[in-house]
């Protein structure tokens, strides 16, 4: 007995993630009955954005220009570049502000069960990338975990025999982190790669 | 350095009921990565959705029509009226199939503090459709928090006078609930609402 237009807008936000039936209904009934011009916001957000925005021809990140805003800046160092699996990625490592250099967003991760393969990863427009600009370090930002490493490995024997610094992030205990919460992998992973101490 | 329609469309996820900055971003780049068409999909729905869907004339329920479909329905028992407080109440007596009356939508409760009164919630509309139709029984379905019980009251005194049998839906232990783990304001409910056992 549910009004048509009702039914499609609750289907329509099961595509969202995260969000399942119940959820979707609570947000559709949400908006109608409280806020129908914060919807009529979010539609037309949602077609702005679905339409306008595409990849930037130098780091693959999303922009609505050619090249985006970091990649257009004069002050990015473009001798350090940092290679991410996401979008997300770079705005979490952007939040630190401590970061100079530029991107490479790979927009996934090798995932060969899911036919996701180098070139789906975009590795063939970082290899002209890093021939035309020959950074002097690149530096692998993919997540820690198998897919990650596994992309952080082939895009490491990719790069050989270049002269480029390659390096990794390093993975261990997080700042703040109790070493009797830590889980065994990262502790394990904290221990084979400690440091010198300096004080 | 996010692009101007990526942040627009993250802010307008966030109208969204539970939608945090965080999950509203990964709603945007999951649409922007994945699901361009679900991304589009959406909004037509949303803007047709807000657009197209008011309130049934009869029960305040939404619809798309004048009247909506169960009040339209020729199979309804209109002497039996159900007063729910919002139309995901409808969807949830609907869902059972055990109830073959009408409804009222109140769309809200009675609350003063928010300055919500008796025409918020359309009791004046309420008592002149039972003027009309004259129900023989009024369910009051409201939910059983302290405003959907000072709702109840409320229409009750409203209704007083008039022949009609007034009703309150039964509170107590939910079927397959174990006494050990149910609050005690609803095992007193259970209690103090004990029936003649008819086996």
């Amino acid at each position: 007995m549910q009004s048509p237009l009702i039914k499609k807008l609750i289907d329509a936000f099961t595509c969202l993630p995260g969000v399942g039936p119940k959820s979707a209904q609570r947000m559709a009934y949400n908006l109608l009955e409280r806020n129908r011009g914060g919807g009529m916001h979010l539609s037309s957000a949602l077609q702005a954005a679905m339409e306008g925005v595409h990849h930037c021809q130098r780091c693959r990140d999303f922009t609505e220009s050619t090249l985006c805003g970091i990649c257009q800046s004069e002050r990015r160092d473009k001798s350090l570049l940092c290679i991410v699996e996401s979008p997300a990625d770079v705005i979490a490592i952007e939040a630190t502000g401590g970061f100079q250099g530029t991107y490479f967003v790979l927009m996934g991760h090798l995932s060969p069960l899911d036919g996701i393969g180098p070139e789906d990863i975009g590795l063939d427009q970082l290899k002209r990338l890093i021939n035309e600009e020959s950074p002097s370090e690149v530096i692998l930002a993919t997540n820690s975990t198998v897919e990650g490493e596994a992309t952080a490995h082939f895009i490491a024997e990719l790069l050989k025999g270049t002269n480029i610094e390659l390096s990794r992030i390093a993975s261990g205990v997080p700042l703040g982190g109790e070493l009797e919460y830590i889980d065994g992998g990262t502790l394990m992973h904290s221990f084979s790669g400690r440091k010198p101490y300096t004080s």
